[in-house]
């Protein structure tokens, strides 16, 4: 399969890997282990530039603890915004580092406007060799981007993606409480709108499909219920969904079947508190603060052999 | 009107500037003045630095030049991102620079994500004094954000516009060609779908209506056709319309009337690229390089009066 087309590399990634489990990094500085706070304790004050640079070691090591055991990770740059400009100066060092040992890296950007201004987000948050002046040279493998503008909105990604052999996941149905406000909203055809947005999706990942048959142009669709993932996969029989929540936004595995094909390919599911603040659990009270690694990566090996199981029952 | 209210005190400064006129601030380097490049010629080899500085002069020029004559500016963040993190660091400058000299500032940054990520973003984007160590303590009055996600996606920036005082301006019906794609598919009860987004948006507003009638949550309402504007004015009495792409994308200005009342309230309309590369018009060609400024004053001047007029005459 081709190296440079995303979703073949990200298909092999996940054979390699034996697992379509991707960790979400969603640092926030009040759920990090004592033992990376500035000062080795909670509760003092410490400054944003502290505060930053204890989320950058934090982040750092769980991209080392996820390299060896996941094909992806999903960077959430607004965990990074919220420092400002030298937060996402880290969230770039971040993509780099991810990068430099072996992850594929899914910015989730969330980004979207009309033409000019999408071409601009894409050449900032998507392509490579844009930032020579401050050493980070390296954009994220795909970038997650809202669909509300139409094709005007995605196109100057879809260029850049096919330009460089990256890819894209588009919000499709996400697993939010509130996400049936506008996008189950009954269209006249009787289907939910998110049907039509499917549609959308699917016709423009088709000039980038790859050797694996599935698309680089992917869809992000919560794990709800497995009745709504069924009916999405025939809809988008060449796209690749990216499923985020699973664990603590409540989505459950088995929902998540009608994603994958009998080859385990289809779908990534990412996790991200439930692994990266595993150490934070009841069972791990009383354990030396330096142990936390561990604890994390006991999460990781525990939800990617229980994800193996439920795909191979199937 | 309170001025901790971002709805009345943008009224207060529509009326102050005598309109509802708000220059967006889209910089490209490829567009900049002559006088203002690096090496006061086009074409050679320039840094990533020396464009981002350059843009950042540029910037900084024009919201000079609008202070006295608008109430606000639109500084749209995709511009400055494609220059990575020293990008962001700029417009987070020009954010502060345009409030220190009188502009309300709109934050063009279309973000959204759902609960506790999309309050990292209003944190991030939004909210002041939130990055003291690099000597920028203050965000936007208002940022624009998308409504895919439903409340779930909108209650953390709510949350930051009551506790500031500031705004939001939510995506409703774009006017870049593909915007129906979506934004149009017809509901079951006949109406595009758009039509459902503004009654939600309508309601997210409620909480936020200040002394002038007016909500602090607006709009983003393109000026695709009058008879559209009528229809969403209509559903959504309490809410401030963006208008956005005058001229550039091909709104005209008697589409907008419907959006406002009798006073000249109801809607700010933007005008980038007509303004703000006003110089690049045929009519200043063998004009000196420095008498840019006087071109972009000239065409806000100019587009300010046509509003005017059109407003009085209704």
């Amino acid at each position: 399969m081709s190296q440079h087309h995303f979703a073949d590399r990200l298909l092999k990634a996940i054979d390699e890997r034996k697992t379509p489990l991707i960790v979400g990094l969603d640092p926030v500085y009040e759920n990090l282990p004592a033992s990376i706070l500035p000062d080795g304790t909670t509760g003092l004050v410490v400054s944003q530039a502290e505060r930053l640079a204890a989320v950058e070691e934090f982040s750092s090591q769980i991209l080392r603890i996820a390299a060896p055991h996941v094909p992806a990770v999903k960077i959430n740059i607004a965990y990074f915004e919220v420092y400002g400009s030298a937060g996402v100066q880290v969230y770039q060092k971040l993509v780099q580092k991810a990068a430099d040992i072996g992850l594929l890296v899914i910015g989730d950007v969330k980004r979207a406007d009309i033409g000019h201004t999408a071409a601009q987000y894409a050449k900032g948050n998507l392509a490579d060799n844009h930032f020579p002046d401050i050493g980070v040279a390296r954009g994220p493998d795909s970038v997650t981007i809202n669909p509300y503008f139409g094709i005007d909105g995605v196109a100057p990604f879809l260029e850049v993606a096919a330009q460089q052999g990256k890819g894209l996941f588009i919000l499709l149905r996400t697993s939010n409480a509130s996400a049936g406000q506008i996008q189950e909203i009954t269209a006249a055809d009787g289907r939910p709108m998110f049907m039509h947005v499917a549609e959308l999706i699917e016709k423009w990942g088709e000039e980038l499909i790859g050797e694996s048959g599935f698309s680089s142009v992917g869809a992000v669709v919560g794990a709800t219920s497995g009745q709504a993932i069924a009916q999405i996969r025939r809809a988008m029989p060449h796209t690749i969904f990216l499923i985020p929540g699973l664990g603590a936004q409540g989505g459950s595995l088995s929902d998540c079947l009608p994603a994958f094909n009998g080859r385990g390919h289809g779908a990534v599911i990412s996790a991200s508190r439930s692994i990266i603040f595993a150490f934070r659990e009841k069972q791990y009270q009383g354990v030396p603060p330096d142990a936390w690694t561990q604890a994390v990566e006991n999460a990781l090996l525990t939800t990617k052999k229980e994800i193996g199981s439920v795909l191979r029952i199937r």
